[in-house]
């Protein structure tokens, strides 16, 4: 089989760049290492920007999104129980959206099959080969059979556990790296969430966070050390630890039940340099991790490639290398950016062990700075509602 | 001798203190353990706040200051040779005013002696003695003889190393402190500065600021290991290690020469709370100290001074309690707003030897953000010309 960009990774990122380039007339075909049933069971939040929206519109699968999707025009911060809301529209004129990542999935998922594009599922044992030549090619196994994909590029999207980040070789490789001492142990419930907008809490036993998927199920995470096992937390001692960091009035309000899913999961901040290795480019999570805190993941996957469809459409349309040859640094830049601000809106809301009374101090002096100065409330909410460049 | 307000140390704070309180008929007596050409010996660098400005006008001392001082209307800022103007005038309207804190004492100086108002020098073991009673005294050795003064209050207005902020019991003082793995090698020639405002530049060697005192006197500083020695650096030394950090014009357009004060200073940042006890009050950098990065020392000593002797002269005035009571808690507001930006501005622009590769991008993308977000350089602006609350 022979295709012009064959894509790893049937998630967000590679469904989201099948579509930019499929609508462009460029030929592409995604494998995937699992099933479709297993993707679209992955849950994950989703806190979309501006600029992820707006993707969605111009590929044509916004529709469910404006729908069902909730418009969140600001967040509230909380700190030791001092609470202070941030309003989005009313700093700087943009708000975010709350449309679950597997919803995105499940749309791009169906205009996929819609536009009958090929996607290989449950393809595995897949090699990336030659991408440092004049042609690439991808080997997997399906059905019991080795098959052959000849392609002119290959698209990482296949997430931090796949195959393309380490098909390269690790000299070409710099990652930088930051493991977060602690996790956070989230919570799925059918109830009404207790805010309409996300509560981000700093609290003296450690940060909490009060989200939502739909005006009916709720999601709340309370940070955790990285030695507990999600087994020794009862549905009753979460409640009561997400409680005590919360506000009296809100811990009041919380309307708590049956935790239909309890997961810990860890925070890392993680970046690959360079994207862009011979014919292979990675994208998304493959290439960059960010701490939960501030939603950037989907979006940074977003604008990733949007970044690398445009280019690869200019690459066949006007014969034009310009694109793909700055595609590594043009991303890089707002990664950074995207990783800063998930690295200091976590350092601000974390209890971190070894912070010592000066950096507790600090964190404080910073929420104490921030609900009193317009500027840097803008500042967050531009970062938070997703930077332009 | 009988007292309003004992004030201990004659710089800057003390002197200050002393003149809100003379203008409003409270009297104060001023001791100093040093004699007066020895605090006027002291040089220390001056970037004044627009507060801190108008304070100097408020008492009258403001004349001087308006002659000579340079008023700055912006920074710039270099990482690795990338160099971005801050205009603080364009961004909020305000600017600050280099007229080092020599000069500020100088102009207090010949006020306080101009109105005859008491300031005992060489004033030598002075003990703080029953501030937590109905009323304080402060016992001192002047030209061998022990010397009491009666006092309802003191203001310990002596500095990090003094004697005010010991005299409290240990169990009812908390101190938070951050001692920096570097220190800033100085140095001060008689030649015109580089460039008509300050340039704080990162560079992968180090930090370097150029600085001025005056159009035709200018102060370097390279940031140096804790183990290094002044007697180690030659001035060609200093120099070639200052222009391998500033970018290729500034470097050659620097006018070196015979250094005529060449000492390293550490870094350090140091709150102590609270910051009244009983009869006693502390103020200046007997109660905090900032890293020099961004230069709040002296304004926040200004800013102390001022709360408090508004808050004295209402105690005597209008008789009431109100405000020295609220002092420690209102000062200290922002007291760690200063502490945080001094903080922050230190870190962006220091190599730390602690911080691996990931830290030192996270460092670029502040940069690179910085310098692309107006309200991100409108945050920094408000926070480095003061904030107003």
């Amino acid at each position: 089989m022979r295709t012009q960009v064959a894509i790893i990774g049937a998630g967000p990122a590679g469904l989201m760049l099948g579509r930019i380039l499929e609508r462009a007339g460029v030929d592409a075909v995604i494998l995937e290492r699992r099933s479709a049933e297993y993707v679209l069971g992955r849950i994950r939040a989703g806190v979309l920007e501006q600029g992820s929206i707006e993707l969605l519109d111009a590929v044509g699968v916004g529709e469910r999104m404006h729908r069902e999707g909730l418009v969140h025009d600001g967040v509230e911060l909380s700190f030791d129980g001092d609470t202070h809301r941030l309003d989005f529209t009313s700093l700087i004129n943009r708000h975010v959206m709350v449309y679950g990542q597997t919803e995105v999935t499940h749309d791009l998922m169906n205009a996929r099959a819609a536009s009958g594009a090929t996607t290989i599922y449950e393809a595995s044992d897949v090699r990336l080969l030659d991408f440092d030549g004049d042609g690439a090619r991808v080997e997997y196994r399906k059905d019991g059979q080795t098959h052959v994909l000849e392609c002119d590029f290959i698209a990482g999207c296949d997430g931090y556990h796949g195959v393309s980040r380490v098909s390269v070789p690790a000299s070409a490789l710099q990652t930088f790296e930051r493991v977060y001492p602690f996790g956070w142990l989230g919570v799925l419930i059918d109830q009404p969430p207790v805010a309409d907008e996300l509560i981000y809490a700093h609290h003296e036993r450690g940060f909490a966070l009060c989200s939502m998927r739909s005006p009916a199920r709720s999601r709340y995470y309370v940070q955790v050390a990285q030695s507990e096992r999600v087994e020794d937390w009862s549905d009753d001692r979460f409640w009561d630890e997400l409680r005590s960091r919360l506000n009296p009035a809100t811990a009041e309000a919380l309307k708590t039940g049956a935790s239909i899913e309890k997961s810990i999961a860890p925070l890392r901040s993680f970046v690959a340099e360079p994207l862009r290795f011979g014919r292979l480019f990675l994208a998304g999570d493959a290439a960059h991790i960010v701490p939960p805190t501030g939603a950037k993941g989907l979006n940074l996957a977003m604008s990733d490639v949007k970044a690398l469809g445009t280019a690869l459409v200019e690459y066949y349309g006007e014969k034009s290398a310009a694109g793909i040859d700055n595609y590594s640094q043009t991303v890089l830049r707002r990664i950074w950016k995207a990783e800063r601000f998930s690295w200091w809106m976590t350092s601000l809301l974390h209890v971190f062990p070894e912070t010592g009374a000066f950096g507790r101090r600090i964190q404080r002096a910073e929420f104490d700075y921030l609900t009193g100065s317009h500027v840097a409330q803008q500042s967050l909410a531009e970062n938070y509602t997703g930077l332009l460049d």
